[in-house]
């Protein structure tokens, strides 16, 4: 068996991979990583977006919102994505200009195609590990779903890949997401200053690092849409011509439709607990046909710059309900395709004037990028045996070690 | 890390899992190997069969037959199967008598829901790695998809777990189908007799081992339908409330349906060359209900004496064909739910009256366990980091080690 030999202080090469909610694309970041795993120092060689072709993205974008699939479909997919992600890694390798069995190790977070948190119904009777007294209705268990096959990117590269990050997590009863938390806590942590990293991929998230914390300490939860419902009304507006909203553009020339915005801020989603995770379930292609396309003779621009501030509303509501109340922030640090939208982001700083926000760039994370080097982060944690989740922020029994192991050859 | 400690020649205790492709249930089997990973000796402990609730089946048949699905069905399911397994794990060790996180490593195949072993349409433009230029049609590639997720045994368990064992091979451009050949090789070759291992599940196929065979003059294939077939008109005839022909009695009280025989016998499968593969896709739901139910004014007995006969002639057939014309053998070992089908077993023996018929019990492995040592001593090779495919019966590329691995905490 080649590859997995594991470095121990020495600095290494690990290829991150990730598609994300937003479905847009394989995102690939080749990064040299330094220090202990514990403390890593992560610098970024090369990074890489692959864009999925029309069909491809349609038809996963119609399977992670619900809609009708076969057994074959979603084999064919796992199996092209396995192709595809393995082409992203030797494109990235690549541009850094290494041969792609060189790295240490890649790690491939998939493409999700289904993620549930928190169970539903009435899961105890499950717990015992028999099932036979089940009906399909107790079934509704929390679960997630990843395709994009890693034996096919350990084939086309010759170096071992760790895959489905989620499912160690969700075994110990956490809800699987999110993982970046640890990322950031390993990365973005300050001695004094009170930090949250906030995330806006098509979901946004957020992680927040009290100044000085342990790790026990950091908490962070989906707050709800990032870019999911922007891009959607695009696509629907363009034909699926436009994937998003470029710098926010297009919806600066409506206006706030307040009804409606009211009406999407009362989501029971807003007020529950953390944790929480929302995904295409919550605020796909159902959540915009149900309340966006039944608004009667409404401007798309009208209805861009709705869900625009749904999200910026949603992120400062989180901010404002759940944490600042209860720790002293100095600074958000944001990252992920939303921090494009000039829009999004001026607003951010309007709804919360007392915070500094920063994009991840200033702090060695470009904005993009940022995802897939957490994955590669994550990785090198699983290939040294260390626990990747945060209890406290997924909600798992107990910490453990992410993720699959597919060696070449 | 817990596990995962690779015994060099001591003994080693392995649990292996499979659910065959008859979607009866799981079967765990605890071994003992001993002896060095290329020349194992195995001695089965405990062997428990854990079947399916009637509405878990009803709906792995229906989605292995093509039926429509989501992604959040199958999500769901292989969460369910991974607790299943992990149940049966635990089960098949209380049996045996020792703690679930005892045995060294646990395999579990999984459960089959699709597998094409052979490309459609034109794969060509997929090798490169690109697809850009690809349309749907294009996208028909060998592929297999089993579900019973890992990481919920290994957390009931606290064992590591090996899993997904058919896709390295495929990624080698193998067809992924059959890997127990290699088990037979180590365990049933014979320096003097040609043996050919027949197994008897859903599906039939087996490993011809010449005397004295190296590992690449090994080869086998699926030889066609096993009980799938029978099983498939006793669960119609009785509306789900049996699942096989005990002991054949049913079909024996009809009689052989030639017309539809012969009609059976010119599926384009049986003159295909080896390396082939076949499972629901080929010869599950839709094509009893194209071949068998659209038969006017059939009896049941007749319809069911048909199928078994139709299975007998297919194994025969491919055994005069492809085998007996090229390589000397001198016995069959049967394995496999088939063998309790006395019909079935008389026929074989009718047709093929110069061969020695054993039982796979005569050699030491339980005609039921079988296949899930097999998985057993297949997972004793991945972790020793040595290879679980044969080349010559796959079609693949180079042999490759099988599996990704899990571990818990």
């Amino acid at each position: 068996m080649r590859g997995g030999k594991v470095p121990a202080k020495s600095s290494r090469l690990i290829v991150g991979l990730i598609s994300g909610t937003s479905i847009d694309g394989i995102d690939a970041a080749l990064v040299r990583i330094s220090g202990p795993p514990t403390q890593p120092r992560v610098h970024l060689l090369a990074f890489e977006t692959m864009p999925y072709p029309d069909w491809v993205r349609e038809r996963l974008l119609a399977i992670a919102g619900g809609g009708s699939t076969t057994a074959e479909e979603i084999d064919q997919l796992d199996t092209l994505l396995g192709i595809a992600f393995g082409a992203a890694a030797v494109e990235v390798c690549r541009r850094g200009g290494i041969p792609p069995s060189r790295p240490f190790v890649i790690g491939s977070h998939g493409q999700t195609i289904h993620h549930r948190g928190r169970a539903a119904g009435n899961p105890r009777s499950l717990e015992n590990g028999t099932y036979d007294r089940l009906t399909p209705w107790t079934l509704i268990r929390p679960c997630t779903l990843q395709i994009g096959e890693p034996a096919m990117i350990a084939e086309r590269t010759g170096a071992p890949v760790v895959s489905d990050f989620r499912v160690a997590d969700m075994a110990a009863s956490g809800q699987g997401a999110p993982l970046v938390p640890m990322v950031d806590y390993l990365l973005l942590r300050h001695a004094r200053k009170g930090t949250v990293a906030l995330n806006i991929g098509g979901i946004a998230n957020f992680t927040v690092i009290p100044a000085n914390a342990a790790p026990e300490q950091v908490f962070g939860f989906d707050t709800g849409p990032g870019n999911m419902g922007i891009d959607g009304l695009v696509r629907h507006f363009t034909h699926g011509k436009k994937p998003y909203d470029a710098g926010g553009r297009w919806a600066s020339r409506g206006k706030v439709l307040d009804p409606l915005l009211q009406k999407l801020l009362q989501d029971p989603f807003f007020a529950m607990r953390a944790p929480k995770s929302a995904g295409h379930e919550q605020f796909g292609q159902h959540f915009i046909q149900k309340h966006f396309l039944r608004v009667r003779r409404a401007r798309p621009e009208d209805l861009l710059r709705t869900a625009t501030e749904f999200t910026a509303r949603s992120i400062a509501y989180a901010l404002d309900r759940f944490v600042l109340s209860k720790v002293p922030i100095h600074r958000i640090i944001i990252s992920g395709g939303g921090v494009h939208n000039r829009l999004l982001v001026a607003r951010l700083g309007e709804l919360l004037p007392k915070l500094r926000i920063h994009r991840s760039d200033d702090f060695g994370l470009d904005v993009d990028a940022k995802e897939a080097i957490a994955f590669a982060v994550l990785t090198d944690r699983t290939m040294h045996g260390l626990p990747g989740n945060l209890p406290s922020v997924t909600g798992a029994r107990r910490s453990v070690v992410l993720g699959k192991i597919s060696r070449p050859y």
